[in-house]
């Protein structure tokens, strides 16, 4: 261990702690003493070359350490991960050591040339990367195998060794942000750069999403008030309410588009090369050529997983949806019998219990939502994809689907079984309130009693009234790592998404669902804002170029709210009232309409750019340089070839 | 002019000529010095450095100049132009010259490593990427204006004073081609990748698309067959067949990207990357600075170019659609009046009659496309778009829409307004049957006309039985010139793509139509190949990764099927006896399966994937290898740095 330690004595002095790693209580010494080998390793011999320090507190050395790394090694981590970054002459380029004088801020005493976030990626990224070489396992522990390339930090969490992996929060830095972003009461718009700056691309265009996908809802919303309080009925009022949804929620999806170009063009994101994507961490299977990298690795075949796909988890999935219907018929059975309670004993009780049967599916629907989460999280955990994004496209598709039908399936029930529209309106206002509510009160209160206990814990050790700023650092490691951890934009997302959905498929019939969703939005920002800031470990920043998946998601609900509202009108009395003669014309003017609707939709989506001009200029011209750098080069080569 | 000859002495003994530069009669002295000097002059001079040389008939020089390079050279560049090659270890790479040694069939004296056609397409870059230094203009014509960095060929092009530019033929392996194409009786494939080397990817892939389509519409042909032999009308048998139909009309359709995916990759198009587009040869404006290249060159505002297209050329392409539905509408009354002729006076003659309005309605209809095609491309000209990409979209678009229209009109109002089953399958037969005698006519006689032309010229020059592979070069150039330009796949691919729209739109109605279809291309693929290889000047070989706007063509189609068909069974009255009580039901049923298969489609195309798991492997390693060759490089020079 004398060796390590010595060669950090020497930069102690400039060591800023950025990630903390926490090992299991009782970690063999030599483990310990390998891993903090290889972590300061040269580069040369296989190591990430960074630093290490073990984090000393009252108690004694407890397994924690902190990393941090030169500014030259940072720098040039920079690179390794493809950082984008704005030059002097105002355009984005891919950050490389020795073009590092042409960037803008750039100083090479200016520490601040990346910010806290990219440094706590590079270092990540050079953790997951620190590959086995000929080491057969790891010291000390003969069940957790190592073959070459494969990565040291992953099996080390598999095999529970390494507790948890973490960057540390800024305090004074974090006062800021959260001081601009919900700290004081105004009207704006949220600090998305300093928030990219702090917790990285994809929280940024979480955040950026919402107040665009609340001030989008805003038109609606204003739209829909007079409906309610003037009771409007007027079949031409509503048609015109749900056309002008329509074609709003197309645009406002396309624009999206654009905003997020400008967003992660400005953030260099969408500039950003993909890396190539390293196995999962519970990726298993034998020992086997990677076809693609060419290196002995776990390989897991394809074949096995469609089987699993096809033959377990679709069926498992059939089931939940089916028994998803079936507690909707219990509720419509239920909903019958306070009906009928209510019509034999008319009272102002009897007249509550009318809403009781629809609180209650709202709250079995919440709790079925997550129960069938934690199956498909395992599903698709044992689905064994061997690519990050694989797994999550498999998780995020079986749980859209049961949400989406665990949600909506009793409206579209009532809607198109029953025709009911007045038990519709009724059942959407109940389930979109509830649902909310839950979901404020989950996101609420679960902050506030973190923060509660967060604050009684904080008491208890230093015994005194230290602010947050004073804290030791050691006082500061302990407390963060036993905050809560953000497990991802994932919930967030999906929250939006039934949200979209109560708003548009039956926009026709309630009108007023913009206003609540307006509503929810803004305290969403807030609570979202202080759950990011307060309640959990700070994550690692996720470069990202776009909401992925989230879009498509997005566009197939406004597709299909085009049907449902096409239908919704055209079974309105007062539509019924414009065809007396034949039934048939009117149900074939509403497909037509439909059609033409779809239609309209669709050549929207075609004909409005993905990206503003100005950014499809700048991309040009980036692609251009580099073709033409290219072309130089060769030039160069033929001429000298030519001249021999 | 001394010195440059000179240069070329050294290497006549090797010259081979590949491509063809007619000069203007009478085009000054000058001129020729200088754009012959600027040919063989060297790359560091800003030349092309190839080789050219006056061709010498028996009436002296002709301004007909033939140009080649060395071998070097073209591998130089092939470089430049980033051809893809097959590697001794069977990847597929980019072909740089200092790593030629790892390519398959690469030794410094096997000319053939390049074939004919890419060393044309070779050429024919360098020309058109010869730029103008310091001219003002084209000596010895001072209206054509240059400046730096102007394409000189392409000015030489507009201006007048290069006539043509075009690759020649080589007897010896059109000869076996032809031979192996059309020359034998065969039931076989289409010798693909022999066409491919000597005609280009973006031919050789229209030839294979056509044969995958044909080869795919024998199921709907076979099944199609006892339809009309048994006069089948049971309802259950059209839903079969139509159902049958859709789904497969979608599934060939991603099947072509999956083979055209393997297709490709073997050619190596599917690695090549995008060259940096310049402005096409017709785009004119004020000097300005373009702002992604930063060079002078001339500029046009784009929102001029959106006025010109949505307030002349839509207006006018509105009005042409109107004028053919008003053609339609006289068509319609002839169609009456022939049927009122034939019940007052039942003959031969009349029941003959009975076709006349559909045949000439027809020959119309085949007419106003091509003074349509003139008018469309007149306009999109007009618009001034910058970029050969730009333009051949906004002509595609505009030609498609009046074709569907102008060909699908009068089948629509048939089946949907006048809702005469029986007249619409008389009609989709003329229609069919004409528009492919026509085709077939226009594209068989005028080749066999050219045929006989160009052997009546041939025997009047060489006043002897000389067969082609004994005439001179000076004799084949002089014959190549004067034949027809291949203007390239549009028409073809539209001439599928109407065959297409008559085969599925229509399709529970007339299951024959396939039957024609596929006859219909068989002959196709003999009268187009003979074009290409006897008819027309060999064209420059493009290389192509795909059919590009026609995949989206074929599909939007293929959607539009999906429509049609439903409503013709919805309407059909073996159906509607289904439905005794109720119309409606009918409809919603309708409807439903509609929107079903609707969704089946998407689902279909978003679950097949575009490219087979093999290619998908062998393109994550070439992205795997090339990000591995990155990081090594990063990992030395963070070494370096790290060890200062």
């Amino acid at each position: 261990m004398v060796e390590s330690w010595s060669f950090l004595d020497t930069v102690e002095s400039n060591f800023r702690p950025l990630v903390v790693i926490e090992l299991a209580k009782g970690t063999k010494e030599e483990t310990i003493e390998w891993l903090t080998k290889r972590i300061v390793d040269k580069k040369a011999n296989g190591g990430a070359q960074l630093l290490i320090k073990p984090l000393v507190t009252e108690n004694g050395v407890e397994n924690i350490y902190l990393v941090g790394a030169s500014h030259l090694r940072l720098l040039l981590g920079a690179e390794t991960v493809g950082l984008v970054k704005e030059c002097n002459d105002n355009s984005m380029r891919t950050f490389t050591y020795s073009s590092r004088k042409t960037f803008k801020h750039f100083a090479d005493d200016n520490h601040d040339f990346l910010t806290m976030a990219e440094c706590q990626y590079i270092i990540k990224h050079e953790l997951e990367n620190l590959r086995a070489k000929n080491e057969k396992m790891i010291p000390g522990y003969p069940q957790a195998k190592l073959y070459p390339g494969k990565s040291i930090v992953r099996r080390l969490l598999t095999s529970g060794i390494l507790v948890q992996i973490f960057p540390l929060h800024d305090r004074e830095e974090l006062k800021k942000l959260s001081h601009s972003w919900y700290g004081r009461v105004k009207v704006g718009y949220q600090p998305l750069d300093d928030i990219r700056c702090y917790f990285g691309e994809t929280i940024a265009l979480y955040f950026g999403f919402l107040e665009y996908f609340t001030f989008a809802l805003i038109p609606m919303a204003v739209i829909g008030i007079p409906y309610y309080v003037f009771a409007w009925e007027d079949y031409d009022k509503y048609v015109m309410f749900a056309t002008f949804n329509l074609l709003w929620s197309t645009v406002i999806l396309e624009v999206w588009k654009r905003i997020c170009a400008i967003l992660t063009y400005r953030w260099g994101t969408l500039l950003m090369k993909r890396q190539f994507e390293e196995p999962r961490p519970g990726f298993h299977g034998v020992l086997g050529i990677n076809p693609v990298t060419g290196r002995e690795e776990p390989v897991y075949s394809s074949i096995k997983r469609q089987l699993r796909i096809y033959l377990v988890s679709l069926p498992f999935v059939c089931l939940c949806l089916y028994f998803s219907l079936y507690v909707m018929m219990i509720y419509f059975d239920l909903e019958q019998w306070a009906l009928d309670y209510h019509k034999e004993n008319e009272s102002n009780f009897s007249s509550l219990m009318l809403y009781v049967p629809s609180i209650i599916y709202a709250v079995v629907i919440e709790i079925m939502n997550r129960i069938y989460r934690y199956a498909a999280e395992f599903l698709t955990s044992w689905e064994n994809h061997r690519l990050e994004s694989s797994y999550q496209n498999h998780l995020i598709l079986k749980v859209l689907v049961f949400n989406f039908l665990n949600c909506f399936a009793s409206l579209f029930y009532i809607a198109f079984v029953l025709f009911d529209m007045k038990l519709l309106r009724q059942s959407l206002a109940t389930l979109l309130i509830t649902s909310q509510i839950l979901n404020q009160f989950a996101e609420s209160l679960f902050p506030y009693w973190l923060q509660k206990r967060y604050n009684r814990r904080m008491k208890k050790r230093t015994c005194s009234k230290k602010t947050d700023m004073d804290l030791s650092l050691a006082e500061q490691v302990n407390m963060e790592k036993e905050m809560g951890t953000y497990l991802g934009t994932f919930d967030d997302y999906l929250e939006l998404f039934l949200q979209f959905g109560y708003v548009s498929l039956f926009s026709c019939v309630y009108p007023l669902a913009a206003v609540f969703a307006v509503l929810n939005n803004i305290t969403e920002i807030y609570s979202d804002a202080l759950k990011m800031c307060r309640v959990y470990k700070r994550p690692f920043a996720e470069p990202t170029a776009n909401i992925g998946v989230w879009q498509l998601a997005f566009e197939t609900m406004s597709v299909i709210s085009v049907v449902t509202n096409c239908i919704l009108i055209g079974m309105s009395p007062q539509v019924d009232a414009l065809f007396p003669d034949s039934k048939m014309d009117l149900v074939l003017t509403v497909a037509l309409i439909e059609h033409l609707l779809l239609a309209i939709k669709f050549i929207m989506a075609f004909v409005i750019p993905d990206k503003p001009r100005d950014i499809q200029t700048k991309l040009a011209k980036l692609e251009f340089e580099s073709l033409e750098a290219l072309k130089q080069q060769q030039m160069q080569l033929a001429a000298e070839s030519l001249q021999e």
